[in-house]
């Protein structure tokens, strides 16, 4: 609901550091990625579909970019000690991603986007501790 | 607080357009212009500062971009019928980002911060309506 | 005709700023848009359409940029009290530019020229005052 | 003066090919490489100056590529044959160019200017005959 | 053979300049090219081939970037008193490159291949003497 | 020596995927930033430096996305069976990539090299296999 909608500070990044991170850099292009996925469906139109395709490899390709600087840039030693997990987790979305570049369905499109929320929940874990 | 945390669907773009669209795309760069404008301050260390002041040219960069794809992109003739300060305010906020580049105050980049959340607001009450 | 050739200097660019602008800069991009949609047009070569249709969006983002940056960084509150067309005028050319990814007409593209033409007027106005 | 501003029309280029091309996109960027080196001698601000060379670094890179865009896209063996000087010509100004980015003497972006000028009229004599 | 895998430091470039220059990075996009226009002739998928030709397009552009830098960074007066044809093969090489995006030919990815492999040659024999 | 000079076939990458990949791509960028460290480390000119500093940036930037593709696209689940460490030395890599662009010392440069060339010897190891 709206009125939920967060005053927080959201978070990028740079290698300065600024120290500025947020999954949501990555989850909005995949969002992105999905939505063209359902247009690409809901079209016979050939040209639409060309530029759909094309689109799509540079928002997964984006998504990709986001979720490799997190996983370099933001997490370190103790998160992986505390989340065994991670390595696999961003192996797996990212090659989700690339995939995604290769798929025109939606469902391939969510695939990403809980893989993505995934690394979402754990950044924020590490946010509160 | 962390329970109130978002699970809205966050919103991007493409020009496809696959209708996503998020002003946070904006914020997290201007955070992070701000976030360097401040370890700018608290440093003495010359190539430090030199990367830093690189950098944030980058990032206030994007700041622009992403500010612009939302005014050319995603606001329609009736958005801007109800909210008539639109122009104004996305011209104001564009200007200060080209601004960001020049300052290394963190007021500054708080400015740029405080007009981002103008258009924010008004994004998503159009989303409300 | 030749000798009418401007020896003017051309101008463009930079967030320093150097005061370099030039309209000339969005104007040489949109030409290339219409370009590509009257070789659209001329063509029945499947690949040939699929690479016109991917080059054109390229070229179409970079006459938004172009203008973009015109209307953030060249122009003043001074040239907008005095045209105060200005903010609608860049608008529907931007607007236009994105149009021009999804149409394949060039008498589209040829309406992006005529809003940039009517930019171009204004800006070589605002150089002569 | 202003009535003998073109209307001709200005080009550029892609690889479509489409056709349009024109000298102006270098030597816009020249001309902003050069006045961006009188403001670093302009200025003992070591931030400004820092973003200067930043910045120059850029635009030189441009001029750069429109350059050898024009000799590789546009120019064709009978253009070479009628101007042999056309191989060292596009070398020493790309040269310049990667000069530009270790030099801050104005000097020097006005002998980059001389070159594409000597360019410049060249293209446009093939496009007469 | 595997046990001839070279251990000699490879080579890259920056216009600093930090003078590190290497043909492979021309190569191995020009093999990336002829890889995708194999496999567009092994494919009847039309997405696939969409894709296929888009990612050519921005592969064959790196070629042409590459081969650029090493003909004006790289290649100094003395290099080109020796190998004289020098200009004509870049000029020649990056033509290929630009045909490449129109091309779905292998053999026309070879014969970029074989340009490449002859400045690649030269380019040794100048690291020898 | 020379005449050991490699024949084979390097290899890049793209997401069709073409099957074309190298590590040489992240090698010859880290050589470039290593090298830029050097001359930094010799030089005593201000603008220099800032141009080292602004430029390594870009160079360790581009190391990261070759090491990250690298990770993500070439290397499968029976490679990682066969060489668990390899999500630690991709992180690892890329973090000293990270670490790159803060630092000015040839020996972290050096270090980024030897995680390249660890890398490097696995990748030519699934190649035999």
């Amino acid at each position: 609901m709206r009125f939920l909608k967060p005053t927080r500070v959201v978070h990028a990044h740079c290698d300065l550091p600024c120290g500025v991170y947020d999954p949501a850099q990555a989850r909005i292009e995949a969002e992105s990625v999905k939505a063209i996925q359902e247009k690409f469906q809901g079209s016979s139109d050939e040209e639409f579909r060309t530029r759909a395709i094309a689109i799509k490899e540079e928002r997964a390709d984006m998504v990709k970019h986001h979720l490799w600087v997190l996983w370099t840039d933001y997490f370190k030693p103790e998160h992986l000690e505390k989340y065994p997990e991670l390595h696999e987790l961003f192996w797996n979305a990212t090659k989700a991603a690339g995939e995604a570049k290769k798929s025109v369905s939606p469902d391939q499109g969510q695939q990403l986007l809980d893989l993505i929320n995934q690394i979402d929940k754990i950044f924020w874990d590490t946010k509160k501790s």
